[in-house]
């Protein structure tokens, strides 16, 4: 079974500000989820702050051989309470089913936009 | 033997628009593969999408102690199906000898353009 | 417990210039530490040049299910020396509990930003 | 001792063109090296191509506690043979002692630079 049912991203930064409104270049940060098994994936989310305790879980689920890239942007839209823009974030994803996760953001403040990604933290439990 | 036989990546998103046509300046992903054995590797990769499932096995061979960057855009010439523009997607490579996997983008949308790159989730088996 | 206790971040480049001096515009790098234990993290960060012995160790600490994205850039404050603009230098972290660190540079040189960034190297001690 | 013995390197790209001569804003790519050990790191790099069989080892070393950050774009100095700019290649990177690898490009083929870096991929062995 490919992937870890725990990971962590300690990156996360949603910038205030975006030249653009259309959704695909708004300024935003994706946990990439993949669940290559055949089952569907329950997900938990939690989110750390620098000055407060923990919010969340954000909860997600994952059709089976399915993937969802998640922006922490859209956390707001049904869940516990929005992840404001600005502060530095971290967080952990915890999945009842092994997963694969990466983590990316778009900075649009300057119309010429800036990307970063890396593969999140594979816990080993 | 320096590699792996099974990598993900769960980031995938081929921008729908480039500023250039010149093949290097095209927006679009690529998996970067090395083959560091004395053998051939035979390479099964395997997409995966938000709301259908998996697309492949597109096969692909590499050399011995060859590499080879592989857009996700050219996987549409000779196999089964292109890799649509725009919708995200999540991959999984596996390959019957060790090799080593990462994952690039160039985003051309903009004349200035922007760049991710992260090593590849390398499974355990 | 999520997390490991010692980290090494290879790349290492503060740029000299900006073309802001807003704060979350000026070029800095950051080594993002998530603490999402129940205990407080003491943390040493050494930093390695390439041409004299390392500096520091740096000291932090960082409250329990807290993430602090500490800006190399800020050991200048009051610590044994700064980090001078521009010659390449690496990090090793070091903490008394398991946290996750990351990577990442605003470049601001220029105008339209860029951005790097990575999951740093999970030591097995 | 922080770090393996050996690591990979998948992408491998130096762009042709720079719209600076500055040696910083050069487009170039780095192995950025930390040798965090207290002994000498000798190290061998191995570059494969596309089309032809791997070149080097390019050897260079580390000394004690110090980084250093390799470009690919220097190793034609005084090594057998240069890496070709536009074609794309891979690295093997095989030191005596435990070091820390991470892989950085920066593109300045326009003038406003996009950055990308990894963790390079630490082998087992």
């Amino acid at each position: 079974m490919v992937g870890r049912r725990v990971w962590a991203i300690a990156e996360g930064y949603i910038p205030g500000r975006s030249f653009s409104d259309q959704r695909e270049l708004i300024s935003h940060e994706a946990a990439c989820i993949l669940n290559a098994t055949e089952t569907p994936a329950s997900i938990e989310i939690t989110v750390y702050s620098t000055d407060r305790g923990p919010a969340g879980p954000y909860r997600i689920r994952i059709d089976p051989q399915r993937t969802r890239h998640l922006r922490f942007n859209d956390l707001s839209l049904s869940d516990p309470e929005p992840i404001p823009r600005d502060p530095p974030y971290s967080s952990v994803i915890r999945s009842d089913v092994p997963v694969i996760v990466q983590h990316t953001r778009l900075d649009s403040r300057d119309p010429h936009i800036a990307l970063l990604s890396t593969i999140a933290f594979p816990a080993e439990t």
